[in-house]
């Protein structure tokens, strides 16, 4: 907000290192796909041969003769340069989408694509040999519409007020900022990447199009598209290719989004026999449980604790966060480890769950979420609202010269994040008819579930108590889905059917809903 | 080239009479059509029902549900609309085009279309309603182009020297200029008009879509493409919906173009059992022979004579030009007819045709093409070369104060016009092993063919001596064809249909072309 700040003389503007992009940890990798590259884009290296007098063919003719395609068309850009390069040139790599041809290149040109992940917070994006199926490299960004809001609802509510092309504007130019450094880089032109895949929430993705998300932030919260969208590149203004395709993953619901259909290509859950749970965990929690025969789905109201938003000393997972807490009985004293070993300044969300579930261990909390005074000085009364809070680390020690404490309040937006997720998990269980133990596979993803510890994460009731070794944190998901997306065309076609596949639960329109809700805010008794 | 002047002193610029735009005679009429109006455009009126809560579809799913077309998409402009629109309102008319919805209007909008015929010369757009197929305006200009070149190939070598997009632009502002017009005129929006259909030859066909023509410059003249295209209006920047469909019809070589598909459509050849001879003269002539069983097509060089270019007093088609001759054996006066009753100052088209054809009625021409010196004050030599030549008026009755003549050079530029267009005639009667006796209609397409007087283009040996009852003028029939082409969807099938069926002659790579030539140059003698 500096820029309602009247300077009346001059200053000393002081960038705090945490806001400072490069430093921040931005989870890029997922799981390693052993997918099949077979990519959407179809490259062939074709001869034309020269016309003769009295051949009634025109070159478009000859080119979809030697392409053997029949009902082939050309992209208008492609049609424009065929007076150019066919006539000058007999063989050329065609660039062929859908039975359009989208370009004419050089035999010597390689053919990219690329898969990017608009989160929230951040977008990734990946740089792909199409050919070769091979990852060039990889740019990541913080999502300028961070300008409009850091949350999904002042995004929504400011294109409802002003129209969303300013804010398509700013991911469309943050994501071609990153295609720029990506190209420049390594060397390559930008008309020589030819595909570009995205996954995002439902929210993102409508923003992405330019489709204005009102209807996202009203009841029945319809999305105005939900199958996979393709456009050509010059409709977004995205730099690659001008008749690249930009293929946007499916949805699921207004709340459930084009990034949890990536998680489940990325784990193939809807290919398996067994049961798997998949949860995406960020303001909002994604959920996904079922298997070959029959998947449902939610979107849980989780906030932004979890990501230490609304915390006292919540922070981004960024240098001197808190990110690990172990907490010696006896002592009360916390033992922890920070990212890149800097100072503490806050606590980011792995570390916020490992001090709720330590706290439950040494008995510094009571299943109702009551800070219980152990007589140790580590548990005081905030003078100012009488409540308890939990000093983790004393000021002299911080970067920030303040106690970082845990107080009942941040306790209290704890269980209810936890809570959101756990009544979720608890309804579509009741909807497949089955128990937490019937999970064969639970997978995490995001970076949420790739930082967290897990046996923290079940102490607390976040997630089911089931064995370890049926819990896979899998990354960066969405983003893998993008990929796979990407490279492989069966997988793309199978994108649409999961869609349809899945069944969308309410959680709200839930008769149990509220009962559930109450029950999961209690943390659990395991004894462990 | 008045810009090559440079101004020494005050100076008054007159500006001829004849150069004035509004004055030029524009054959905007065709034939009347009685085709069945069932325009390639689909349009619908359709209630989107509201979604409810826990409904799984999405706006789009909603609207092809209610479409019920499978497959169905959306384009981009469009769907954006949709958050606006479907949401605030129920029912709404959905404009499809090829299974694709490319807009959505209220229900009391008129949905409209665009037919146009490029000419080298002229520009006629016509305005319909599609629904009800009327015909609402008509607009016409001189092809902007013209500053780039007269004919056309003055045109295809600036674009090949200096690329096709200033030419291709000032084709497309004059259209939007036109469409500004009708637009304000009957008081619509242009972003009612969801269609345009154009036709032209092979060089403006290239040239409006942006694609250079070069390789129609050069052996073996092969055009870039010749089925039929779809652009969206976008791509093209022409001013109508931003989604509306270009049509562009199909073309059939590199000298015959979509206006002579044009002609075709408009009259059936391809359809009956009957032979039939079209006609198209301009500076090329183009020539299609045949039935429902087989048609060839040729086009001959004939230059810019019977058009009133390269001769002395040869004019266009404006106020004062004459337009027909009769000569009065025995005096050799010429009584004449000119455009608007003007004084007159020059000959246009349908008065050459009459003044050779009157000449050789009386004999001041003999079959060769020699002018006749019959003693008459007349038929004069002119003195700086030694030239007969004839004087159709004396300078103090016309406008331009000089003796309007025909000038022996002027008998040879039409010899060599006429014999093209003779030549082409019987080579493809040759081709179909018939003679002219054969021909059951001769359709004389184009203003030329409007306004010439049949008789004299039969005398001068411009077309087959045949009986008068065979032969129609059908007017501007390429436009016709494109007004077609906009309101008949089965015609816009036959379109690429007759493109095949075709054969294309090339007159110059067949073996009798000169001894044709040569003999075609002559004038028959008929005794008519």
């Amino acid at each position: 907000m500096s820029c309602l700040v009247k300077v009346i003389e001059d200053v000393i503007i002081e960038i705090p290192e945490s806001s400072i992009q490069k430093r921040l940890r931005i989870l890029q990798e997922g799981i390693s796909g052993k997918i099949k590259i077979n990519p959407c884009l179809e490259i062939r290296e074709v001869s034309i041969p020269r016309p003769s007098l009295g051949d009634e063919n025109s070159y478009v003719d000859l080119i979809k003769n030697e392409l053997k395609k029949s009902n082939l068309s050309i992209d208008y850009p492609a049609l424009k340069d065929i007076s150019n390069k066919v006539m000058d040139k007999s063989k050329h790599k065609f660039i062929i989408f859908k039975n359009e041809v989208i370009g004419l290149s050089n035999l010597e040109e390689n053919v990219y694509g690329i898969a990017i992940d608009i989160g929230t917070t951040t977008v990734v994006t990946y740089l792909f040999n199409i050919e070769t199926g091979k990852l060039i490299d990889i740019e990541s960004i913080l999502n300028p519409q961070i300008k409009y809001g850091e949350d999904l609802i002042s995004r929504i509510t400011y294109s409802i007020n002003n129209g969303v092309n300013s804010v398509q504007n700013s991911i469309i130019e943050g994501i071609n900022l990153m295609i720029d450094a990506l190209c420049l880089r390594n060397n390559i032109s930008y008309n020589s990447i030819y595909e570009m895949t995205a996954v995002g929430n439902t929210a993102m993705h409508h923003i992405f199009l330019n489709i204005n998300p009102k209807s996202l932030s009203l009841s029945p919260f319809t999305p105005v598209v939900s199958s996979s969208v393709d456009i050509k590149s010059r409709e977004l203004g995205i730099k690659i290719n001008q008749s690249g395709n930009v293929h946007v993953l499916p949805i699921i619901s207004g709340f459930v989004g084009a990034d949890t259909i990536g998680v489940l290509l990325a784990t193939e859950l809807y290919k398996n026999d067994e049961i798997s749970l998949a949860i995406d965990i960020g303001t909002n929690g994604e959920l996904v449980l079922g298997n070959n025969k029959q998947m449902v789905s939610c979107s849980c109201a989780a906030g932004p604790a979890l990501e230490g938003g609304h915390l006292k000393f919540g922070m981004r997972a960024s240098t001197g966060a808190i990110e690990s807490v172990f907490i010696e009985d006896g002592s009360f004293k916390a033992f922890y480890k920070t990212i890149s070993n800097g100072k503490p300044k806050g606590i980011c969300g792995s570390g916020i769950i490992d001090v709720v579930s330590e706290m439950l261990k040494v008995g510094l909390l009571d299943p109702s979420g009551r800070i219980i005074n152990k007589d140790c000085e580590r548990v005081r009364k905030n003078p100012s609202n009488g409540q308890n809070e939990y000093v983790i680390e004393w000021k002299h020690n911080t970067e920030i010269s303040k106690d970082i404490v845990i107080t009942a309040s941040d306790i209290r937006e704890i269980q209810l994040a936890k809570g959101a997720i756990a009544t979720g998990i608890n309804i579509l269980l009741e909807k497949l008819k089955i128990t937490a133990n019937d999970i064969d596979n639970l997978y995490l993803a995001g970076a949420f579930g790739n930082y967290i510890d897990i046996k923290s994460a079940i102490r607390i009731g976040l997630i089911p108590n089931i064995p370890l070794d049926r819990i896979k944190s899998i990354g960066n998901a969405a983003g893998e889905g993008a990929k796979i997306s990407l490279l492989s065309k069966e997988k793309r076609i199978e994108e649409n059917e999961i869609n349809k596949k899945i069944d969308y639960i309410e959680l709200a329109a839930e008769e149990n809903f509220n009962d559930e809700f109450v029950k999961s805010l209690r943390f659990p008794v395991y004894g462990i």
